[in-house]
């Protein structure tokens, strides 16, 4: 398994148009940049048809943003944990709230990506949730209050009770699991506030995806995780 | 929120046409008489169209099977809580290996159940998501190894472990959380252990449902939990 | 199977509120005096667990709002075509815009329904739905814009043109289907503007459950179906 | 949109281990080269992570396997028609057996893909679902009994009264959609009584993938396909 330095901020470009083909290798390139400047982990999670070209230019690591609970075989349409690794992944996204999974999914796949060497980031709503998804022992935890997602609202401004109690909610469960914050994230001051409530970094989407200058927007976001 | 005297046996109707219309009354009538003699906790889980007449013809605690994540409203073909409610029902199963939901959905329905003074009972399928069910607080978990489920091979027997393992995480995690244990139970011997295995009580569908004496098999079931 | 005599009046009772447990039952005791008063078809299609309380009380036709595509057996908190004819209804709605399936579900309930003798309307949402649904022989299609549902906007003054081009390529398909107008509906004048684009009768929801006076209500919309 | 010369092998690679990754561009390989000597039209669907190095490595036509019913934007992993269409595939597979879609989702899908010029083959159990799909107006049609998929037993033995009946009925509610035959095909003799049931190409996937020689096996079933 690929060992992660934290901080962390990881880029989901989602199905976006501006982040897909071959906008979605040169997103992960400017990534690359600074991540390599700045000595912060930058993780990309490109969409599957991108993952192989995206993994091929970079060398930081490069995430699915899903897969589903089939191992290889007869299975038309689906995303198996191997097929991403193959491609070049070194791990996957999870439960996003707009690919929300079943408990019994959620376990099953984490414990196969173990057994693969892949690092899981699983997404909660709620601190309840958190705490429950901490029991499933995945890498890290995004907690994320669906209703901020896109909005520019982060929830470390709004809702920094939601943060504050799902770290306290998730360690008493498992204190391993490393906690990132989402939904709203669009500046550094909202990655300062993130990791101040506890959390060791941030999933952003639309905040980099849809920003005019994403290396600009990328620099802005990791300063406050320059050590 | 009606108050429920452990140890219970949870009987579950599923869609056997043995256990339908009037049938699931009859069936439902017998837990009660059997109940009411021996005096041990029995809960009827009927289809959603018997809620209303199984609730109108027996005093015993009356569960659905599932609810769906919607309040009222415009939501066809959809089973709210306040639904079971109005038909009398005081809780419901959910989570079911034949109905597995979203962890976020568990979530909600368990707080809105709350709201509305109804009882949860959550299936999980392995120690770790019967750890992650405990986190979202319901009433009851019941711990059921999905390859054992009809197939009259009790849990307790076959894989003792994985109920004593569920016991201890969940312990950790949420200790009021009441646990039961599921999957191929068929005989007294059977309940007893999974008492002697630290759960208090068990949930059963076939193992009665398909019995040729309901009244014998309940009773063979309850006899090790009468005090 | 039930002989159903058209034009109809199919009231989809949704998880409202206002039409759930007890008031489900007056709701379709009021439809019941107008269909006996005029002598139209009316049909009841109220929650799964109102069907038996509904059924028992009203002699008029109860449907399901939707069934699960499993026979009876071990399927927990699933609804089966079985359990909705014993608990008494005559047919069920399929394929709401608030309860879609996939096709091979359509095909397979539709022929059970058939075996069973319960009638199936199958919703639509667009005329190539439509003539597709047709193709899998159930006995009626509402054809329901969902961008118009609750709205009040009829969809036989929005979008007469889908109504008629529904009409058009469902004869090509499959002529013995009936056609129903839905979506928007809550006057007379919307009624009898879907009877003279070639349907056969309306779907309605909101229109009757939100309505102030059921009474009036049903009274206005049937008006334009008496002969 | 890609001009597709009748008739048509059509290779799902599924989720196969012995297709994907290196291996997959392996296979389109020697489709592609056996679609140049002997001039028969030979269509690669592997992956969606194998799409991009695929579409790079071939000139025949890539297919996607599955696409969700997105629009590019706030779609965490989902498969877009664009995404696979920048990844290089022409057309796409729909509602496999393994994966199967809802009505008004398909109907969705295919008017996309013709904006976006990408080939539509749609899958279906039945001669009533292939009529119900004709109706949607996709390119293909792959009529494939589920109980035969994978077993080596041809559709076109054991069961050539479904696919006679597929081709009537299809016939008749839109002549101009192609049909493809799908389960159980593995030799040239299962491609000639596919032909000459009136269908004009086939679906392959184990018949294909798992054979010792690919070569060989793609050889035997484009030969009854040659002019």
């Amino acid at each position: 398994m690929v060992e992660i330095k934290y901080p962390v901020l990881l880029i989901n470009f989602k199905a976006y148009r501006q982040s897909s083909g071959r906008r979605a290798v040169e997103l992960a390139k400017i990534a690359e940049e600074v991540s390599k400047e700045r000595g912060v982990t930058i993780i990309v999670a490109p969409q599957f048809t991108d993952i192989a070209p995206v993994a091929q230019a970079v060398e930081i690591p490069v995430f699915a943003q899903h897969v589903d609970p089939v191992s290889p075989g007869a299975h038309t349409g689906h995303v198996t944990l191997e097929a991403i690794k193959d491609a070049g992944a070194v791990g996957t996204i999870l439960n996003h709230s707009e690919r929300r999974l079943r408990i019994d999914v959620i376990d099953e796949i984490v414990k196969r990506a173990k057994e693969l060497g892949l690092i899981t980031t699983v997404c909660a709503n709620t601190p309840e949730v958190s705490a429950a998804v901490a029991a499933l022992n995945p890498d890290m935890i995004a907690i994320e209050p669906p209703e901020l997602i896109g909005t520019g609202i982060p929830v470390s401004k709004a809702k920094p009770e939601v943060i504050t109690s799902t770290v306290n909610l998730v360690k008493k469960v498992n204190p391993q699991v490393k906690i990132l914050t989402g939904a709203g994230i669009t500046t550094g001051d909202d990655v300062a506030a993130a990791l101040r409530l506890g959390t060791v970094g941030v999933l952003v989407a639309s905040g980099i995806v849809k920003a005019k200058d994403w290396r600009k927007a990328i620099i802005d976001l990791v300063t406050p995780m320059v050590s």
